[in-house]
């Protein structure tokens, strides 16, 4: 059954995995989607060790459900924070942003299951040489950082699947049912679901933020600052000084000194919606409300087995 | 059955419409496409009325089966194109790159059916107010000149087939039948197929050029020229040079004293790989060979039945 092998790498019901985003996705977000059958991933992005700690021990109070990390490699504590998690017990990685080459051997030492992030089909196929148990193949459409491919979900899914033998996760642009069974259509085993999770009752993010997705209609995301990380961003006071400079051909200095520090906290976390970054993908446009992580993974799972029905029921 | 309403509409055997794209699709590939059950367009965007006129001709020697016009409405000839067409008998019309409202009364009078492109759920919306018959909602990853906001396939087909009651086509991305299939899940009524179809035996475009689509790697086209009409090219000595001034800032003024005249004919029709502009979409990276048109309509036909018995068969 498709997803099979999702199910069983990861020990879940459903092949859904949250997505672990800096700012949103704290202990009880992930506690709530693994307790709801899908995998959640705390965002060990935007945390230091001490913090990670206690979101993992927080998680475990919430939920006897496996649930993971998200380590984006180039954060300063990259390595402090794996450690921190290994020795929690969290045995499920996902890792983004950078190599996993180094972190691999303890990692698999340890007896960790690690997925990485990949842009393009190129590196999935390096990170399986390298022993990834699985793949997130996560398209131009993904909120926050992107690969400089621009390859979209539904060209970079088919083309990640034909490469690597290991299961891959679709990422970027799903946060309904019907683009869940796209997403198995085109091969992935499962999906990792990132926007759609922040805008829940039990997301770390501030509550202007998650409104700011909600209201957020179909064109309102963009990709920016691509002479440093790109990102895609809700549109705001912030953003259009952005492109603004990028139209007139501003340096990556330039972008660096307009960026500054801290933005990504003060847009997600302390809700300045004017001066923050507001990372989101462009589903951004398909979220209508904020609910329980619960009843989204139970919608996503009706959506997407209502979606496989109507198009072969009479065929 | 899925694909109903635009078989009924359109009168064909399979909801797959072959793109009418500038300078490879002549009567040859329009009437290959038809004759094998899909919807075959000449790209009226390149050529004169004389020049559509014998596209026309020569199209109805070889099928008896509908077929259509694509016309850019920002052509200089979209106006007596469209004359000539209506004057030829044909009766399908798909419109693109500027507003279908002055033409839509004549097209209608005539009895014609009329689907107009779009890149955004407002735009579909506008156009079905208008009287428009059907939609293609066209993703990012499409070739050629593509819409300002960016949104990919997979986010835009679900928003647009909310929006509106007409039919909708998904376009952008689409290359296999497994893609066919995850557009036929997001609610879409059939797909418009371009990359593909130049890279067939009956494309009129250069033999150099369907050769560059089958070679082009995953990553290898780009969207630029977004200061003028934003357009996706496959990599070359052109393109990096538009790349180079963009990040420099160049202003359009600039860009268009680089884009010069004649510059998509030179690289698609004359076959100059370096100094033409290539226009393809990201899933030239999944072309694998140039086929006649007719096995490419079987395999899309026979690959999306088969993706949606696997993800469905243990249900």
């Amino acid at each position: 059954m498709v997803g099979d092998r999702i199910r069983q790498r990861l020990g879940i019901r459903h092949p859904i995995v949250q997505g672990g985003m800096i700012w949103n996705a704290g202990a009880r977000l992930a506690a709530a989607v693994s307790e709801a059958g899908g995998l959640g991933l705390i965002g060990s992005g935007s945390m230091d060790p001490d913090t990670l700690r206690l979101h993992v021990r927080k998680a475990r109070t919430l939920t006897a459900a496996p649930f993971g990390v998200n380590v984006p490699l180039t954060h300063r504590h990259a390595a402090a924070n794996l450690d921190v998690a290994l020795q929690e017990g969290v045995r499920i990685f996902f890792t983004s942003a950078g190599s996993p080459a180094p972190y691999l051997p303890r990692l698999r030492q340890a007896g960790a299951v690690v997925f990485h992030v990949v842009s393009t089909p190129d590196l999935a196929r390096k990170c399986e040489a390298l022993g990834v148990d699985g793949i997130v193949a996560e398209g131009f459409e993904a909120g926050g950082h992107d690969g400089r491919d621009e390859l979209t979900t539904l060209v970079l899914v088919p083309q990640v699947v034909a490469a690597v033998r290991v299961p891959v996760l679709a990422a970027g642009g799903i946060a309904t049912g019907a683009q869940m069974a796209a997403a198995l259509v085109l091969g992935a085993d499962g999906v990792q679901v990132g926007t759609r999770f922040a805008a829940t009752t039990e997301g770390s993010g501030h509550e202007a933020f998650k409104r700011a997705i909600v209201e957020a209609g179909a064109t309102a995301t963009h990709l920016v600052l691509k002479k440093l990380i790109p990102v895609r961003l809700i549109d705001n006071a912030f953003r259009r000084r952005v492109l603004e400079a990028e139209a007139r051909g501003a340096s990556a200095d330039e972008l660096r000194e307009l960026l500054g520090r801290g933005r990504a906290r003060r847009g997600m976390f302390e809700g300045d919606l004017e001066e923050g970054e507001l990372e989101a993908g462009q589903s951004a446009g398909l979220v209508r409300e904020i609910r329980p992580a619960a009843e989204v993974v139970a919608e996503l799972v009706e959506e997407c087995e209502a979606a496989l029905r109507r198009v072969t029921q009479h065929e």
